[in-house]
């Protein structure tokens, strides 16, 4: 089959042998798959991966060990845990230590026309889910994770820093729930899909005097990212920090301690919440794919990622 | 009276005029007064501090607005809020954004003869406490507010990164709410204290191989704890942050986002719980203090607290 992998930093679509799928796993064939800044950082090197990446996807199940999987539309769950440690015995599946991560940590991923994951790990897309919007269900459910994590966020006074596809989709996560985010982006075509979705949004070099959001959601994909939440979050506050970057930023960690800060770091979160999210609202995410590539053109959908007006670039095996 | 100020950096005694005390403020002999790592971050430059340092006490209130206090032994709270901001009406005096703290921020402190704090900052000392037991009320508490930011702390598998004053108060105040840290130190002088004390403790230089702690407080002093502390917890484990040090430390933010670590700022904490630690143990902090000197010899007293085997060095007004 056809699939992407990363040579001196950039996609290149090579010829590799079909996934074999393990005990327990299901072939799907990929309808659709997400370029996420993740898969930018991993061209760049980060975790040191030389598979097949690829994360976000919508797809149809070829083959399944189980009867009744064949044919139907799926999206997955990306963390593979090995089922017996103890962290997977203490309920934490998506940290076991032994775990592959779906084209991020020894496992090949979705830039590819088939890949494999357990059946466990698939959940069926419902009818009326676009594959347009089923592709960003595991970015979606990313933003739900902050809901997990700080319990009664939507309460809250909160701010989304970050106008790219995370930030948008973490600033809609929290409106459902009930708080009504300001967002704070660097590029006025990003924030415009916000503002016509009603958002309060600030060009990051503008902010307002009025500050001190009891909650701060970091989303920019920048090693500056932290610096800035700190310097929005109330004292006593939260920062949720979802940009994984490479690198160490300098943190002023004695304005962490002085103002009683809690800083959560956050990674994946739950389906189930983000495809009920898709089913009630299934014109969500309308404005966030900006191109379609075939996967041949993936060197060019990469590219077209780093443009300043760009939301979501598919990829098309 | 007598006062210690910083000059250049070291700490001087000059004259100064007895505090006079605002409307609800108390006058206060101080009897003791503890000089914490914070002390030596402000001779260093830390919060620009220009006043008479020192917020670690015990004394005899001289006068004050309210019959009945006059004579009484107590320590005080720090903060000093201005009673009707938002932060304030919100419950978080503490983060009053018009506080002074003694000895910190706007109000000189205890390495003096007198001081004035609200009577509503003053905690009487029970008998039965030894003056040497509660001039260390103030970083008690501190340690007590990990129990206050961590819920269920107890029942924690939990690690203290930090050897001198406030780790070994952390690692007691663990004990006392039912978890059993291990602490890891780079001074053998003064792990012995907490080996006596039956606590695991391990030189920082050679960890054990179990590491993956439920819950680490970070109590170096340094700006590599963060780091250190982040190596040392399970992923969606917690760290708790306890060292104000100057400058802005890099810290593995992908790890945090990577493990969904919780860090949490943590400063002052609960004086009542620590008064009721103090009456229930009386001897729980014995061997704490390793030096007293007459405030005339405070540079000696400053000079002593950088050696080794030190942990709490008093000053006698």
């Amino acid at each position: 089959m056809r699939a992407v992998v990363f040579r001196d930093g950039r996609p290149e679509v090579v010829e590799r042998p079909d996934p074999a799928p393990a005990p327990g796993e299901a072939i799907v064939r990929v309808r659709l798959a997400g370029i996420c800044g993740t898969d930018l950082e991993l061209a760049g090197g980060y975790m040191d991966f030389r598979g097949v990446p690829g994360h976000e996807f919508v797809g149809v199940v070829e083959e399944a060990p189980q009867p009744g999987w064949a044919g139907r539309r799926v999206v997955g769950e990306i963390n593979v845990a090995c089922g017996d440690c103890l962290a997977c015995e203490a309920g934490r599946a998506r940290h076991c230590p032994r775990r592959s991560v779906l084209g991020i940590l020894r496992r090949d991923g979705a830039f590819a026309e088939r890949l494999a994951l357990p059946v466990a790990n698939l959940h069926e897309v419902p009818e009326g889910v676009p594959d347009d919007a089923a592709v960003l269900v595991e970015p979606l459910a990313a933003a739900y994770a902050v809901l997990e994590q700080v319990p009664g966020a939507g309460r809250l006074r909160s701010a989304v820093l970050g106008d790219g596809r995370l930030g948008q989709l973490c600033a809609q996560v929290l409106r459902r729930a009930g708080s009504e985010p300001v967002v704070f982006g660097r590029h006025p075509e990003k924030l415009r899909r916000l503002d016509r979705l009603g958002f309060s949004t600030f060009l990051a070099s503008d902010p307002p005097a009025d500050r001190g959001f009891d909650l701060v959601v970091e989303a920019t994909g920048s090693p500056d990212g932290v610096a800035a939440a700190l310097d929005l979050v109330r004292p006593r506050g939260t920062v949720v920090i979802k940009s994984t970057t490479r690198g160490r930023p300098p943190v002023g960690v004695s304005k962490l301690v002085v103002n009683e800060i809690t800083m959560i770091g956050s990674r994946c979160g739950p389906f189930p919440a983000a495809l009920r999210h898709l089913v009630e609202e299934p014109d969500a995410l309308a404005g966030m794919v900006s191109a379609r590539y075939p996967l041949e053109e993936a060197a060019l959908a990469f590219a077209r990622c780093e443009e300043p007006d760009v939301l979501k670039v598919l990829l098309e095996p």
